[in-house]
């Protein structure tokens, strides 16, 4: 179906666009040396998940059992569960693993380690370690990284070795201090595997990864693996970030002008919240495009539009500082748009069907699933 | 299923509470003497709204054509679609129409009631009214009010009335703003009446409303019927402006404790921006909660708990202000929390259902749909 057809708000994904975020996220693993191990969060969609290991993607990695689930009866056997094992979740994951999945998971404390013990299984597992305080994970020097991987694996498990993500990244701006984090996130995991090594427990894996550091490393001495999701598509927070330019981004929503405000040089649409997300995560940075940036139907940017507001299912599009007076006359009702999203994840769950165009050709409908 | 063996995260209903806010509203509209019709956007949900039905409401008002068509599927006739028709939109409309949903459109501008005209179907239409330059509506001054409505009428549309929304009551807190606002909505959409009327169009419907107006008017003379629709959950962003208190709000997610941080006196949930979503409503208002209030699994908040941090799948909990040293002691790995939402109509289409819970009774399955 041609995408002016589609009804709106509907998630696009230019498929070229795609593919180049594949090809070249796969060359820089290549290049230094690395497995790309992507994290299929971004997408949650299996055409999407194809096409990155058709690429040379190793495994994928997934943010909830759900999408072991999913991506397992698609195909994918090789699965990383890269949160926090919760212990009320191991009879699940268990399930996973005695249908064939080589599903491996992550712990971070003695608490869950026991518990994945107790479950009798010899899990695969690694040990998440904390590169850059934004989150979760062990630090690389605290004696807590020995006792976790000394219990796993005297407990019968299956000790893989380490895992990080340096999720600060997203909040640098410079290609110098991007650089410096991704070094940190390399050296301070290769530094937990040479300690649980020099422990004598066994690390075959390092695995590391952000968009932002995988795009800035100079080099991955050590690490064995690098994990990415939101380069598939890019988005408005990457932009800022510096990873991407603007004509990389490969999702956007497709929405349609139902209203004005003339005096205020408003456009009113049919794309809200509910279909951008209320994720604001350009607000801190360079340039706030609000709720997304505005363009053509045919995905050119329509010069300083935004979306300046947004309620369930209202968008307000407007130029951003000067006011627009002949927006009615440019846009008028029925007009189709699309709209480049600030945060590719948490747009795409908006919706459970993606349209990828390429070109001229109809639209392809792709199932995205979501949930727990 | 006692809630405690659920998979997490998890959406709970507390049903007592959920009943008690359907009673408030609707109470609160017949002493106004105007009928009530919720707005089912909130919880998306033929078990929420079937409740509310029985409890007095007159119809439903929806805000996408696929919620009009799950509830007509689900029985529910009398439909208000409350956003600007988008003239690729029609069809859908009128096949609704022709299964025999009383299904009311909304316009705000002569393209669109031009289209609705075009289709050659005596629809039922709304005026949207702008009254207080939050969003989309016409000025109830503004001579383009009569020239709409002189186009559907004269167009064979029926004309049924003007509708508001007082959206901008999300920014207030005090009952003082709370009241003036309720009455300039009430009297700007009154007005907008009385000029069709003058004009010799007719005007039966008055219909105006925002959980905040509705429950802060203090009359609605000239209004014939309330919309609201965050009222039957209420949420943290609701108790800030004012209209309600935690212990009302009767949505949360169910959530557990799958790692820390000690030093830092961070817990780390399995309930990230994935499953609250990434409403920051909070953020602007008197007390700001973060991703959300944290509670036991009893429902009783705990003092100074929020969610002060959210990635995809990953929440932090940790103390306001203060640290909290001994957090892993006291939520060790495994426990299960409740986390109170900032805005109730965004978590809650984060889950495809809801899991209704009261007292000691085993939790039941309410499917809620998304979409377009």
């Amino acid at each position: 179906m041609d995408i002016s057809r589609l009804q709106t708000p509907a998630a696009l994904i230019d498929e070229p666009r795609m593919m180049c975020n594949i090809a070249r996220m796969q060359q820089r693993a290549s290049a230094l040396g690395v497995s790309l191990r992507p994290h299929v969060k971004t997408s949650k969609c299996v055409e999407v998940a194809r096409r990155q290991q058709a690429a040379g993607a190793s495994g994928i990695t997934v943010s909830t059992l759900k999408e072991a689930e999913q991506f397992f009866d698609a195909g994918f056997a090789d699965v990383l569960y890269a949160v926090g094992m919760a212990p009320s979740k191991l009879d699940r994951a268990l399930a996973l693993r005695r249908r064939g999945c080589a599903l491996t998971i992550a712990v971070d404390s003695v608490a869950a380690a026991q518990a994945v013990i107790a479950t009798g299984h010899a899990f695969d597992a690694l040990i998440e370690v904390d590169c850059d305080g934004h989150r979760s994970g062990v630090q690389p020097d605290d004696s807590l990284l020995i006792e976790i991987g000394r219990t796993l694996h005297d407990g019968g498990v299956i000790l893989k070795g380490v895992m990080t993500h340096a999720g600060s990244s997203y909040d640098l701006d410079t290609p110098e201090a991007l650089q410096r984090l991704a070094e940190q996130e390399r050296s301070r995991s290769v530094r937990a595997a040479q300690r649980l090594r020099a422990a004598g427990l066994p690390c075959p894996v390092v695995s590391v990864g952000s968009t932002p550091t995988a795009l800035s490393a100079e080099n991955l001495a050590g690490v064995t693996e690098l994990r990415a999701g939101v380069y598939v598509f890019f988005d408005l927070v990457m932009a800022n970030v510096g990873v991407c330019g603007l004509d990389n981004l490969a999702l956007s929503v497709l929405t349609t002008v139902i209203g004005h405000q003339p005096e205020k040089g408003w456009a009113i649409v049919d794309a809200g919240w509910m279909a951008m997300s209320r994720d604001r995560g350009t607000q801190r940075q360079k340039i706030d495009y609000g709720y997304g940036a505005v363009c053509d139907l045919a995905g050119a940017p329509l010069d300083g539009l935004i979306m300046t507001g947004a309620n369930q299912e209202h968008g307000i599009v407007s130029r951003r500082g000067t006011a627009d007076p002949d927006i009615a006359q440019r846009l008028p009702v029925g007009t189709q748009l699309r709209i480049l999203p600030n945060h590719a994840c948490a747009t795409g769950t908006q919706f459970s069907e993606y349209h990828a165009v390429s070109g001229a050709r109809p639209a392809q409908q792709w199932r995205r699933f979501d949930g727990w």
